[in-house]
């Protein structure tokens, strides 16, 4: 059975209910998973990195993504094949870290209006055009059958990050349900004085003296920390507590990590 | 494999998860899919109102529906069925819009003891009452067997639209996720005097000079606009920002459309 | 098809998507429930009445949990065997309603790596260890097989009760989106003095008199009330209300209910 799954800001509700019943229409058979539709409306950036952070404990699948504030506009539709599987969604480069993810990709734009509902809409293509697309796909029909091939895709900023010889400055990308910062910095750029035992300076409204710890029970609870983040990224957090909370930082913040936590500047 | 669908105002956890593992313990072979569980509580009008823009989405599958203040108490529980599917919950309206999409059909109350769970509670018979006979209805049990016709089914109001030579009144039905404001006029009401591409007059709070238009992001962001909903009926809207905090209005409030943007009244 | 339930408090997201996305890589096969993952954050107790009171509804599965605050600490990890299921999830009390309605039951650590993810994080055991286990589990490796018989077990605290010749004292379990109020007070537990149609006298910030009722309609809209819950708990509502906001308890806090509602203390 052919496994589609879904992505939005919609909520989980009425318009992700509306899609379902479009993809079930088309083929009953296919098995529906719902990563996650609570992205905050138009959100671009989190639904990118949410979908580039999942799709690797996928089996191959079909990955339909909406999150669309410009639909309705000239941006679009679009379905990537890779090797590991097949995105959906629209060109504003929500599907591009997890196509990154596939290491080869192609991209074909939507424009065969025979994979489309008879009527759509202008501001549902969730459900007038992707949702066909996807359940479409899952039924054997080829990615090329649904349009030509698109070359340059819309990129998406996730901000910069800067590593130097005692400190780091970067970005908030994701708070979680616990108040966890996870940072736009990649486990792999970590700079070589940051070391698992030692302990940092995290400069945010206050600073804040944190140990680079491997899990949340290593330091003291109610207190900030730094930690690996399960996706591979420099990642603040507060055993037993909220980070957000004890920090006062949140996603779009940006926050400078410093060598010498002896030394405040 | 027979599919159920399930929306409730029950929030999604522990009385979903009891209803699922009843339907599962009678038909293993079940595939259930959510519609909506965030339904304002014990709001049967937004629950009908979803439901019926839901369903005919749909190939033909048992609709389970439980927003139902008045368990426990008189009301009936009822299957509802039609060439396109099959309803069941409680006799209060809820089923109603979803029903109407069928063209014709039956309704019958739920009461052979034979399709309950063996002790049935007074607080929670979406678990004891409803989920069951979904269940035994996925498995071929036909409507007619779990009770006798019903005749006359309590109405729900979706409150009153006026159309006239150079006004339209309505009250807004439901607001998604967006701030989008859903209004009860349907599309093929709207007056001859309204067309996309003109501009009007939406008293609210205060007076906006609102454009009609395809899509959101036919008008600036920001500003408030009118629009068709996906499911065809007049729709508030504002371009990348939310309607229910640019106009003040939501769910049960009244406004006015006027027919020239330039007097104001 | 192998039936896999979830219970978190990870919320509905990118979290339990990983973990989705591992079982299906492991077991394309195995049909995947939510049961509930709006615990809140960390709260061990609010899981494990959850799961304790949903378990019992479903056919024989294997129920995946994560409520996990010590994730990367020395808790074990486990997985319960029963006559009527299988049981995922960390040793911190967790599981132990469930397991309890097994009736027998015999649990075994979670330590033979074959059965894991080939990297483990110390912050997301649910992806690394739980996840994989679940699905090995529905693939028909035996609990056995997956490491040493455990004895003991982390116990977890409900809160006291007592019920005496006139007064009955005891603590919200759990709210429910309605605002009802479900106590620790188990059915069998209550006094000789209370009966259906009785009134008594509810103890909160201020005093209540409340009928013990069979349903919520069976008392005015607005006013307190006592009935069973659908789990069979003594539970504090009210029709057309919300019990929270109405009488100001909430989890965690006690109330006093007493015998005559005349004598106020």
């Amino acid at each position: 059975m052919p496994l589609i799954t879904l992505l939005s800001d919609f909520g989980p509700g009425k318009y992700v209910a509306a899609m379902k019943g479009v993809i079930l229409s088309i083929n009953p058979e296919a098995t529906l998973v719902d990563l996650d539709h609570d992205i905050p409306a138009q959100n671009v950036r989190e639904g990118a990195f949410v979908l580039g952070a999942v799709v690797p404990y996928y089996p191959s699948a079909i990955h339909l993504a909406v999150v669309d504030p410009e639909v309705g506009g000239p941006r679009r539709p679009l379905v990537i094949e890779g090797e590991k599987g097949i995105l959906v969604g629209p060109d504003n480069g929500l599907l591009l870290p997890a196509a990154a993810t596939f290491g080869d990709f192609t991209a074909y734009e939507l424009s065969n209006v025979e994979y489309r509902l008879p009527e759509v809409s202008h501001t549902f293509h969730g459900r007038d055009i992707f949702a066909p697309a996807a359940a479409h796909l899952s039924l054997g029909v080829e990615p090329s059958e649904m349009g030509k091939a698109v070359r340059s895709l819309v990129e998406l900023d996730f901000g910069e990050y800067e590593v130097t010889e005692d400190v780091i400055r970067g970005e908030i990308l994701f708070e979680d349900r616990f108040g966890n910062l996870i940072t736009n910095v990649p486990q792999e750029a970590l700079p070589s004085w940051t070391s698992l035992g030692g302990s940092y300076s995290l400069e945010a409204s206050t600073i804040h003296e944190v140990p680079f710890v491997k899990s949340y029970t290593a330091h003291d609870p109610g207190k900030a920390l730094l930690t690996l983040s399960s996706d591979g990224y420099l990642e603040i957090a507060v055993n037993w507590g909220n980070a957000r909370e004890t920090v006062g930082l949140g996603p779009g913040e940006r926050f400078v990590v410093r060598k010498s936590s002896a030394k405040k500047s």
